[in-house]
């Protein structure tokens, strides 16, 4: 199978399996909490359907490295609803805390119900995220439940760790390139680590092999973020769907721009003026001068190379490690 | 032993259990989660202290259902953490919702440190709370780890469906008595059976056991819950530190008030005009006037009255079961 076949076939799977948790969000006969939740995976409201919904990239991964590591996908599905419900509770706190309006093309879930509402439907997710493991009793003895329980509760907490820290780098005046790689571990690859090692896990791998997994996931996380990073600032506005220089207007403090501040020349004293749409091709110009965009790229090349080195480690030369194998090179090396 | 020299001898251990859980906060050599975190659960910062640290009724109820059933409270001292850090999660995402200023005579942790790390804050705190139970491995098996997991999530989504149904209370023009028990049996009972389950579980004790502990935890809750609402109205202000009518002035819609509305008489109508000061006596004596105060009153009992059953059922004629009998008592009948 290619990886659009396997796509074509877990997706349904996932969706089931995410609707049957989400069930116990009901309050007997008052779905309202439901309607929350299902709206922010793309099932309800305006605009509903596989846009709203996004790719389920984590839950893929997932099964697909089960299947790699020649277990059954199908005694995956609760693990693989666990970290697409666990990624959507992130993303409706990340909303309220960057005050975003928009998500996938629609209003957030706090600009339609406020702000408590939608903060403690969030906490909820975070809750099914939990109860879908609950699942897992039918195909795994509690050993193995136990673990992934335990994988899941570290994962939040990275999580959280790494938010913490991006919210703070917003009103820190110096952020060292150091933390914030350190901050991306936990805010975008811990999950990535976590969803990796958790196929690994339930599709019965050794700890060495689950390890590497996590290891792989951790590179794809950090090479998918500077490669992001990159694009925020050199991208082309035509691919990306968003304006090219977006990341410098919003001065968003992404890893090329701490390179650059780190630098403290021009576009360090650029930074502290005024930045418009008119100007921003000069401070791009003036990043990629000062050795920004080549750091960028050779960091992206070092995680990339050890993702390849991990998946030529732990990839079975079957059809499902080569569909893992294209996924992740999409992921990595999105066109710029 | 007496409630009070249990209570001394173990508030020292649950506080203990707790730090060793929270250091897995700090992120490197930055402790600034770690010290939000510990401000929040009255360790640091301004009027830091006992006061500032709540009375730990759950973990302590915890433990000592552990002893009741004649095991060892230090094999359940993980669980302890664990619901008075979850407790605290819900306490850091409440006080956002409510746009509360005040906890413990002391700043909330959003007012300090503004919504989003706040919020954030909220979501580690609740990781943290999975994370304590990791440390049940001394102590037991996987398979009571993982049921410890289980309860634990189920409670999760327990409280946060009693807090949807609270929030949109506000903004609802009717509300039923019947939904508001349904409300304050997740909001404020599951916790309180989780922690009575948990310290079953933990104890050793059997599965109907644990059940009727459970059932003993609702019931101590619910009655906890429904004389609190009556004292918000008919409350001593002297005793309960606060001023005796304020769930009117506030317009709480505790369970007398709903009662008065559901009889759509003169407390109906007094309650669409302004509130003040000066015509809550008036409000409080008419509501009394339609029943309402006999009604709460008679829940209460009847709560009061499983709770004795059930309690009776459960308990051990040991010091650690007349413990638990004595806390059970204060929380329910404190003085109005």
């Amino acid at each position: 199978m290619s990886l659009a076949e396997y796509t074509r076939n877990f997706l349904p799977e996932i969706e089931h399996q995410i609707k049957l948790v989400l069930e116990s969000a009901r309050i007997d006969e008052d779905d309202s909490l439901y309607q929350m939740l299902g709206y922010h995976l793309g099932w309800f409201g305006p605009d509903a359907g596989a846009k709203a919904q996004g790719k389920r990239i984590r839950p893929l991964i997932l099964l697909l490295v089960t299947e790699t590591v020649s277990g059954d996908y199908r005694n995956a599905l609760p693990a693989a609803a666990s970290v697409e419900i666990l990624h959507n509770f992130s993303l409706i706190h990340d909303d309220i805390e960057d005050n975003s309006d928009q998500r996938r093309g629609r209003d957030t879930l706090w600009r339609i119900h406020d702000v408590p509402l939608a903060l403690n439907a969030g906490d909820a997710m975070f809750s099914l995220a939990f109860l879908a493991l609950d699942n897992l009793a039918n195909a795994h003895p509690p050993e193995i439940q136990l673990k992934a329980n335990q994988m899941l509760s570290a994962t939040c907490l990275a999580l959280t760790k790494g938010q913490h820290m991006d919210i703070s780098f917003e009103t820190q005046l110096q952020v060292e390139t150091t933390e914030y790689l350190r901050m991306i571990r936990g805010k975008t690859a811990a999950l990535l680590a976590a969803s990796m090692q958790l196929g690994a896990l339930l599709g019965g791998a050794t700890s060495q092999l689950q390890r590497n997994f996590n290891q792989l996931g951790t590179n794809v996380g950090l090479a998918f973020q500077v490669h992001d990073d990159i694009l925020g600032i050199w991208g082309d506005a035509a691919s990306t769907g968003k304006s090219a220089a977006s990341d410098l207007i919003t001065r968003k403090k992404s890893l090329p721009i701490l390179y650059g501040l780190e630098q403290k020349g021009r576009f360090s004293e650029m930074w502290e003026a005024e930045i418009t749409a008119e100007n921003v091709p000069q401070l791009a110009a003036q990043l990629e001068t000062e050795g920004a965009l080549a750091y960028a790229q050779q960091k992206a090349a070092e995680y990339t190379s050890a993702a390849k080195d991990l998946l030529s480690q732990v990839e079975s030369n079957n059809p499902a490690g080569d569909a893992l194998a294209e996924l992740i090179t999409f992921l990595i090396k999105r066109d710029a």
